[in-house]
């Protein structure tokens, strides 16, 4: 049976014709962050991915993806083996200090980690390491997929970080209805505080990115604006500062120069002065949109909702 | 340079010798949730996986992949294409009925779809919906991956359903250190309260884990057991109702079950009175860890936070 449209409004796309189309598209899909490592002789070599996916249980296999023009693909098809690095989702730096490295290598300077099997560098906090041999190499278009035979495997117990929609993010676990019912039964008082604190929270953040949608900024045309607020950047400053990957950085940049609010100038990406003025824009909405949430609320609900909201947040 | 390890404990396991181990680690890394449709001849078939990842992007290409011994396999392996859906966060029933549903074709009685290209189903709602065709079947183990050309994708605006550790999930957007910083400038009094709410709601979320985990129980072993504290239910009414993967409902069957917590008998399972016991316990600890951290704040002021926050969660 076939249900009639309920009406969910949907941009098509030919993704041969519109690659960016294509990546937006494939970017709904959420992921983890990870950090493959191998060794180039005896130097530590890193990408920060999200192409991660498990295989088979038995053999134990997984996989991912390395672009076949990247400059590191070379080192990651010789060596006998690779480790997954599942990030922790306090691990954006590492994340991003892998990412935005062009040099291989020195990356390697910006986080601890200890060798693993046959020496491939293990980093140190991530969330799950999969120390794996190479066991296939197959075909994947502009792309090869590298998978892998896990041979050990190591969790630690920490959230992990995400990549949604283009930005960081971690988290947020979905009640089931049985949960969700059991909070709003007349009498769980302590239980519907619980509830109000993450519904209230859930809504302040909607309304944050419904200020930021009205300006026309995603998430990362929004911080990469913001952070050129502060003088011209280079492209790997960019990538360090936003917490959104290098694809979104780029997207962003030419998103933003084709509006007119930013320029590019050799290596350096700087506000347009109409940047400056929407941005002065943002910042003013945001700082305003709490405040408008608040107003039709006593002075001295606000002030005791702080205290208690400062005693619930300390550790 | 390898910094000296900075003291994360880590279990470790061999993949091979342990395949709930390496399941565990395989959790670690958040996916998305897409269900992917088919034709079987002219009846429509799917399954939930959280086995996709993007590949390459000229030729758009995408990937996910299938169990040799699912009953389902063949169909896909056998059809000119198949239909990506990534699920949106309020999709966690359509993820349940296509995942509970052994007997195909049932599941599209539960949710609104319509036949796109070829009279592959579209699941309305879906965040993004890529449409394939079957451009190789590569061998993966215990699984075949199997390879789609992307002809054709559509996005609409919603937030994406997340798998993460075990559980289903929704995105919190982690903020850039430039908005954190913001967020702690003297006099950002609005944009202050936003960041205290959000913290506030970590920081309980977190607490109910710690209380659960002190009991032994994870996500998944916590609401089979609360959902079983209902009376006796069947495998596929737990996938259905405790908005995990029946991956997850089956090792939390399977721990339950060694723990003398639940047994089985036939198709259906049951708490014993120990399981019970445990299930009162649990209950009664979350019902008093707010009361607890509200206990040293005066009444009126909890009664004001009532006021503001249900102020702020309504729409």
């Amino acid at each position: 049976m076939s249900l009639a449209a309920v009406g969910t409004a949907y941009l098509c796309s030919d993704p041969a014709a519109d690659p960016r189309a294509f990546r937006n598209a494939l970017g709904q899909y959420g992921t983890g962050v990870a950090v493959i490592t191998a060794l180039a002789g005896d130097r530590p070599v890193g990408m920060t991915v999200n192409s991660f996916a498990a295989v088979s249980l038995d053999p134990p296999l997984v996989l991912w993806s390395v672009r076949n023009d990247s400059g590191r693909a070379g080192a990651f098809l010789e060596a006998e083996g690779f480790t997954v690095n599942v990030l922790a989702s306090d691990q954006v730096a590492v994340a991003g200090a892998v990412a935005a490295t062009r040099t291989e290598g020195s990356a390697f300077d910006e986080f601890a980690w200890a060798p693993g099997r046959g020496g491939v560098p293990l980093v140190e906090g991530a969330l799950a390491r999969l120390e794996c041999t190479l066991h296939a190499v197959l075909d994947g278009g502009d792309h090869r997929i590298l998978v892998g035979r896990v041979e050990q495997c190591s969790v630690a117990e920490a959230e992990p970080l995400l990549f949604v929609q283009g930005g960081y993010a971690t988290a947020a676990a979905l009640p089931s209805p049985a949960e969700e019912s059991a909070e709003h039964r007349p009498g769980a008082g302590a239980n519907q505080f619980a509830h109000l604190v993450t519904a209230a929270s859930h809504r302040l953040s909607k309304a944050f990115d419904t200020h930021r949608a009205e300006f026309g900024l995603g998430v990362a045309t929004s911080r990469v604006l913001k952070r050129l607020a502060d003088g011209p950047q280079t492209f790997d400053h960019l990538v360090r500062a936003c917490y959104v990957g290098p694809r979104a950085v780029e997207d962003a940049l030419t998103e933003l120069v084709a509006d007119g609010l930013v320029s590019a100038s050799g290596e350096v990406w700087s506000q347009t002065p109409r940047g400056s003025q929407v941005r002065a824009a943002v910042a003013a909405r945001a700082a305003r949109f709490t405040d408008e949430a608040l107003a039709q609320i006593p002075e001295s609900d606000v002030a005791a909702a702080l205290r208690v909201l400062t005693a619930l947040a300390a550790d």
